[in-house]
């Protein structure tokens, strides 16, 4: 048994590290904010009686001894950032049902033939620095180590500079990892467990995602002295493919479109906007929709183009396919919550997790939980003790299984 | 006659100040580059043997004397901030015109009845801080000192603090001020001149406006997680108002209608926006079409809310009626256009001038000379030697029949 009141209180310790008045947290990746977050749960693991290790773009892997120490680990993670205006329990409840898992084991004593170790990824959110799952990416050598640090923000902070200010360029080689198994544990994000009053999603994999940049080109002139027919409007055209982008997404159930930043320049009342940058999100659970979602949104720009006069760069930057994860991991979360009791439904996740890329040098699966009316990427993403009580005893239940009493 | 060199190199000095590698100027209102400015036409304007007096909005008043200086003097003048990514000529031209008149009257050893007075008028351009026209604004008893002192830039940086750092915030009352006449030399900053291949637009009179802050508010949450049809998002409901903005304007010709600045909170890639605040400008020569644009627009928000579900704050804080000029100061430029052998046409001002608000508390006209394909609010705003020439001698001849020699 774990404890649920430690975990949640370990939760609610660690939102108070860039919480915000609506009960949020805003703890973006590689801030003194995200310092103080990783400080703190190092201290714990260590407390705990983990080693702590960190990589070179940031991962920190907490170990706690097996009985075999030549044996690869079972781990478990996800993440301590956040979303500008997130929540206290996306990534949190992975990190530290992780914890909770080694200090349960540690209350009663147990000792595991093959190594428990707990990793936070850095850079999950994809937020600040995108694209998303960065720290998981590199280990899995779906990225490279250097265009990650190469990477900047919106003010052109580069990742590798925040990684050397706040003290987490560690020595430890990104990648070359090994796990037995792995397994994540995350709020659901989405509404489909709450709709179905399920306890325990058993995720079976994650959907295709593709990530865009688009900057449209018009030219900036006089908002007063400029006839609406003589206007060159980069505003107005990007209207039409934020529309069209929600539209490509509805003839593609269940795909999901989303633009969800957006920079106008130069953003002045009374001057016709220039260039308009936005970020295009879509993803699908079948690669061919995905694909064929990414090829209507191509015609379609070239179409926006010359029916508008405007100029389009897309910049198609981040891909990867649907993932399947381990049946043998799947497994053993299903086993491990029919064996606890626990009502539970087979679920896509419709996020990206930084299990999706362990998946591809480990078996793994994940466990989702419900959050309140399927909120998530908001400050008021809630859950309940019990919820995550449901969702770490499963993580122990498979763990064990997998690293052996 | 004046000095066509010596006006076009003040004003290529000038906009070297805050000059940009597109050949722009960007020197918003009261930074340290609308600091020196400022100090750069002051020197000027001492060298040419004026007096210089600032009031407590930041106006800048250049005098010379008359042979009475018990009469009110003939004024003329513009401003010297520009927009974000402005031209060299949008208000410069106007208060280096008013600089030239001044110096080409020392140079014949004219002395005029009135006194003259070149104003520099500040923010003008009304984007970084909101509404337009303030300094002038101030002074006709449109606004009062303290609320313009009050205003703050998207930073939340207030004007009145702002004054007091550049040194700007001057002794002198904000207000009652009276003109013999007063004159604004400005670009058109529109198409009409070129088109019709005229030299100088007599202006009988500015269109009204109507500027908006509207704030459109959803659901934050996952755009991976959250289904097509259950998102309240705030971007996409913003798309339809700002398309309905251009079609209340396309359907009131020759209105205007402009959404120039956009902020999506929370920005976020993978994040569904959950408000976004935009910036909505309205513009006819016709009263009764405003009116009847404002009524189209709150009823479109009206009708937005109930259809998308989503919030909408719509805070219209700006109107001025369309202003007709002075008729007598409109002859007096009509007059000098005809004696210099300048081609001409009447022609209403698309954008808002201080003229606009001068003309609340003295006879007032404008002269307008044309810019390269109409375009301003850009950095490619252009225009020429002998344009400037034409609205300067314009000017000139104007002034001196008002205040005569
Ligand atoms: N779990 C989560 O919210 N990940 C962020 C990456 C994504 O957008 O899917
Ligand atoms: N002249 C000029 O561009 N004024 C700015 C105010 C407006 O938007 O009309």
């Amino acid at each position: 048994n774990i404890n649920s009141d430690r975990l949640w209180n370990s939760l609610m310790e660690m939102a108070k590290i860039g919480g915000t008045e609506k009960g949020g947290c805003r703890r973006l990746a590689l801030t003194d904010l995200d310092k103080q977050g990783r400080e703190l749960y190092i201290k714990w693991a260590e407390e705990a009686g983990c080693t702590v290790k960190v990589d070179q773009v940031g991962n920190i892997f907490c170990t706690r001894p097996g009985t075999d120490n030549s044996l690869p680990p079972v781990g478990t993670g996800s993440h301590l950032d956040t979303q500008p205006s997130g929540g206290k329990f996306d990534g949190v409840f992975g990190v530290l049902s992780g914890l909770e898992v080694v200090r349960s084991l540690n209350d009663h004593g147990i000792k595991t033939k093959h190594p428990i170790e707990i990793s936070v990824w850095t850079n999950e959110e994809g937020s600040r620095f995108a694209p998303a799952m960065m720290g998981s990416g590199v280990v899995s050598g779906r990225f490279s180590l250097q265009e990650i640090l190469d990477t900047t923000d919106v003010d052109g902070v580069r990742l590798g500079d925040e990684l050397e200010r706040i003290g987490f360029a560690g020595s430890e080689p990104a990648g070359n990892r090994a796990y037995h198994a792995f397994f994540e544990t995350h709020i659901e994000q989405g509404p489909y467990l709450e709709a179905e009053n399920k306890q325990i999603g058993v995720v079976t994999g994650g959907q295709g995602q593709r990530w865009f940049n688009a900057t449209v080109t018009g030219r900036e002139s006089h908002a007063g002295t400029t006839p609406m027919h003589l206007r060159n409007d980069a505003l107005l055209a990007t209207t039409k493919l934020i529309q069209k982008i929600e539209a490509i997404a509805k003839a593609h159930p269940p795909g999901c479109g989303t633009v969800g930043f957006v920079q106008v320049g130069p953003n002045s009342r009374n001057t016709i906007p220039g260039e308009v940058s936005i970020s295009i999100d879509m993803r699908h659970p079948n690669d061919d929709e995905l694909t064929q979602m990414d090829s209507e949104l191509k015609a379609y720009v070239e179409q926006l183009t010359a029916e508008d006069g405007v100029e389009i760069q897309l910049d198609p930057f981040w891909y990867y396919e649907p993932i399947p994860f381990d049946e043998n991991c799947i497994s053993a979360v299903r086993n491990a919550t029919q064996a606890l009791g626990y009502s539970h439904m087979d679920i896509i996740a419709g996020a990206g997790h930084d299990a999706c890329y362990v998946s591809d040098f480990a078996p793994t699966s994940m466990i989702f939980t419900p959050c309140l009316n399927g909120i998530s990427h908001n400050e008021i993403e809630s859950t309940t003790p019990e919820e995550c009580e449901a969702g770490c005893s499963v993580l122990l239940n498979a763990m064990l299984t997998m690293a052996e009493v």
